[in-house]
């Protein structure tokens, strides 16, 4: 088992399966004793958003339309099927009672895995940080990032 | 040269371009003298997958057909053009004597690198042990995973 | 801090968006003292391309159409809608005053940050040296990768 380790996960990608390979590997990761952290970016900021539209500006307020946050509204990355593909693969983790990802994102705030959200991101989608979901640990920068990663065994960009 | 180093890759898309990219380095450290351990989950499984179709309910059967496996079957994730793409690639990779994903694999065998498969993608998608290419090293969840990649110094999610 | 740090990223996609994450945390990662290595291969090469068109035979030159190179030519993975969301990717960064993908580009190389190629993709895709762009620190196969990634604190595959 891993003794003094950290784990460092970028969330770039919005997809629902890549969302869930991340929370699986950070609850894992922190459930064998690791410190671990989950940078949110980009299209990844939507697991930690609370579902409220967002934007300001006209292109924001597409954006926000568009890619309408939440953890469970992001949709697989193949056989999607415009949202069918979101509620086949709900379906069939439950059936084979696989945890869903509402439930993933309790299990890892439980587990104290810290949730950062990048800023950067954050303005240039026009997200604020009340559309954020409460348990977010900090709003961090690249700098931040970069330090935690440097101190972290495991790397991963998903 | 890398010393004692370890390398684990997890590859979680099933496009034939990034496949391809996985196996190649993950060759090429085993060549360096590192231990390498690939973990295939989800779409990454049809690479390790002997091709046969897959699944028994109505769900997994549809995933099974839509997503059928085996490493000659992957196509890359741009310009697919309905299949003509893995054809496209496959041609000029032979024209430019570049090793194909078969002969990757049988390298990857060879030389020793371990391929993992993540048993919950298996439960979901309703592939069976016996689905999967003899030369499986076994069947792990995200534990051992995560055991593997704090003992590593290169780690990778593809 | 972080004191003798080593970061090493492929950068596989060809995505403007992971393309800047990539020269983002690569940048980054520089400002803070640490040694940066990109490796650019497959799709991620279009990032330090001249722009110019490439390829030789019937293949190639279709790859090179329709992928034509140029860090200003790169889209998003989201919401391209045929070349508008590149546009609009690039108006939203303005309003914001985020730095845009060129600049990125021009400060990783005055931060020292290493520039990569893939030899092998370079091939297969038919890039020729003199297609690349001049600030191109070298070109390199797998085995030179492995041994700056096993040297690395951080490695990363985008």
């Amino acid at each position: 088992m891993p003794d003094n380790n950290k784990t460092s996960i970028v969330v770039f990608s919005g997809d629902m399966d890549k969302v869930f390979a991340g929370f699986l590997i950070a609850t894992g990761a922190a459930a064998s004793g690791m410190e671990v952290s989950m940078f949110f970016t980009f299209w990844g900021l939507k697991a930690i958003q609370k579902g409220s539209l967002t934007g300001k500006g006209l292109l924001g307020r597409m954006i926000g339309l568009m890619n309408r946050g939440g953890i469970e509204r992001v949709g697989p990355s193949r056989f999607n099927f415009g949202g069918i593909g979101r509620w086949l693969f709900k379906k069939m983790m439950r059936d084979k009672n696989v945890v869903g990802l509402s439930e993933l994102l309790e299990t890892a705030i439980d587990l104290d895995v810290k949730l950062y959200a990048c800023k950067m991101s954050m303005d240039v989608m026009e997200i604020a940080e009340e559309d954020l979901i409460d348990e977010v640990s900090g709003f961090m920068g690249v700098a931040g990032y970069i330090k935690e990663a440097s101190e972290s065994d495991v790397t991963l960009f998903i």
